[in-house]
């Protein structure tokens, strides 16, 4: 029996449809060949880049040299650029914004084969400090809202290169989807006087059915309503507004708790394309009690299609208490191929 | 330069990034090879569908055997099932419906390899019947809220069978998309007293630059804040809120309109795998005077990435306007590829 599930934060509703998994082609799982030649995020092809706005590499190395860990350069192809003030205008009934923010690439690694589910433990704080100070930074130019950080895996969840890479979008608004999720949360906080995030939390340690992984400070659980098979989200335990102020020993937690989720979802799903989306607090505001920034990760098993467009909703072919146990080391691989 | 430019209806912004069109695999698309083998929509395999719930046939022509030129069935993988009164309930903090429903599928024409831009216009006017019939048929069911309809064509659109074919799903709630363009269509006329999708029809029609078919009663247009390259609303030029209430004459408009635009993005982009969607008022609701209902059709040209999924906002390649000369017959086809 299918059912509607309701996301709690923003009232987006899901149906679980089982019976649709026997559906021909229910997963495609079709992954393209792995591509060979030239790539600019390699080591010693730093020329190939704009030159790089952070690195860590070791003292006295020279910028835009090899011997780096990790790099943060602008996106040759930016989807914003930043050298002008933000505009708004009309035209006719319509609105416009010239395209004013930063698109910046993480160069995760100079290891072009890596993934993050294998990565020694402290390359991973590495990718979840730059995320951080390239935050902090955005943040001194007034003109922006909002930082968006997300990475593509794979050809099929969007990425156009295979080296692994993030990217970090900066715009002069808040994103439609941080809103509703704002929105929510402040909904909710108005009739509980509690963060709904919070709650979700203490119920998914209560239940454990859906659980992954979790530590000292980080839990990772695949949600109630999940719109897609196998979608995870990661959340600090202790009620935080603000990505950017998480803090040393977090980031040792959080990288844990991160690559053990993309190694168990590896392991499983044989290495699926998958995009991770980072949702905090908008820049301009102020600690709060309502919103709780936190980690969104989706394999992209299943297509959207009509309905998902036409809707918002989503049809799930696989319950998400179902998908973790197949998350559980041991648990027979695949299975839902 | 990119340029935000905003939807006037729900307000999500789009960023127009011309740029980005040269990136690496910006239009990808790497359309699966033809399935062959057999098909259970095809005349003659009627026993492998569930009993049709509609049909145009010659009258006396039995129920259930081939002599149909269009048929509606039950999904034989329904996402949502009809045989229970809705039920609510709660599970801890989070809330559920059971799967209760109506899933249907649309078998369009007898022929397998038809496609709607190339079919007898009297073929797609019967389409438009089958909707019109179903959705009237539905709303006698006070369980049902709304009867969502659309099609999936090619499998990178999430088509399963490649036999031309729509589904309807109709539900107990109303979907959270609609839901958004009710309420922003309804602030919009508290504001200005008039329908935006009425405003935007008037500039669209002085602009010229986005209109890609046009006919007594219809228009089609690629939206100023477009989503997707070559994305495009049809929509009715005289005012109406329920697709339902669509006249006889409509009907031969709307399939002539509807039918050459497909033509367009058949012939321009080598028949893309693309997802229409019907958006009307709910069923439970009177006329009203801003809400006007319209199709969407979105081609798969680009992938959804993590930007598009951490903020609800979309990157655009293509400006609608530069799309819309490529639709323009006798354009140089292809020129995205």
């Amino acid at each position: 029996m299918p059912e509607f599930r309701k996301d709690p934060v923003t009232g987006r509703w899901v149906i679980i449809a089982t019976e649709r998994a026997k559906r021909p082609a229910a997963f495609v799982i079709e992954k393209s060949t792995r591509r060979e030649g030239f790539c600019p995020f390699c080591a010693g092809n730093e020329s190939h880049t704009p030159p790089e706005v952070l690195a860590y590499r070791p003292q006295g190395s020279q910028h835009n040299s090899p011997d780096w860990w990790l790099r943060v350069v602008p996106n040759k192809f930016p989807a914003l650029v930043s050298n002008e003030p933000v505009k708004r205008s009309g035209d006719g009934m319509y609105d416009r914004i010239n395209g004013m923010g930063v698109h910046e690439v993480v160069i995760e690694t100079p290891d072009h084969n890596a993934h993050v589910g294998e990565m020694d433990p402290h390359q991973v704080e590495e990718i979840i400090w730059a995320y951080r100070d390239r935050t902090i930074e955005m943040r001194k130019d007034p003109r922006l809202e909002y930082v968006m950080i997300f990475k593509n895996h794979l050809r099929e969840a969007g990425a156009s290169l295979e080296h692994p890479h993030s990217q970090i979008i900066a715009m002069p608004i808040i994103p439609k989807r941080v809103q509703e999720e704002l929105d929510g949360a402040q909904r909710y906080f108005d009739y509980k006087e509690r963060c709904v995030y919070c709650d979700m939390i203490s119920q998914e340690k209560k239940d454990g059915a859906r659980v992954v992984a979790e530590s000292e400070h980080f839990i990772a659980f695949l949600p109630y309503a999940s719109r897609f098979p196998f979608e995870c989200w990661i959340l600090p335990k202790e009620h935080d507004s603000f990505f950017h102020d998480i803090q040393k020993n977090e980031v040792v937690d959080l990288a844990k708790v991160l690559r053990e989720t993309m190694a168990r979802l590896k392991e499983s799903l044989d290495d699926p394309p998958f995009n991770w989306m980072l949702h905090t607090t908008p820049l301009r505001e102020g600690t709060n009690a309502y919103y709780h920034w936190h980690m969104e990760i989706i394999p992209k098993l299943t297509r959207q299609a009509g309905f998902e467009w036409g809707t918002g909703f989503y049809i799930n072919p696989y319950a998400p208490e179902d998908a973790c146990k197949l998350l559980q080391p041991g648990a027979e691989v695949r299975e839902v191929g």
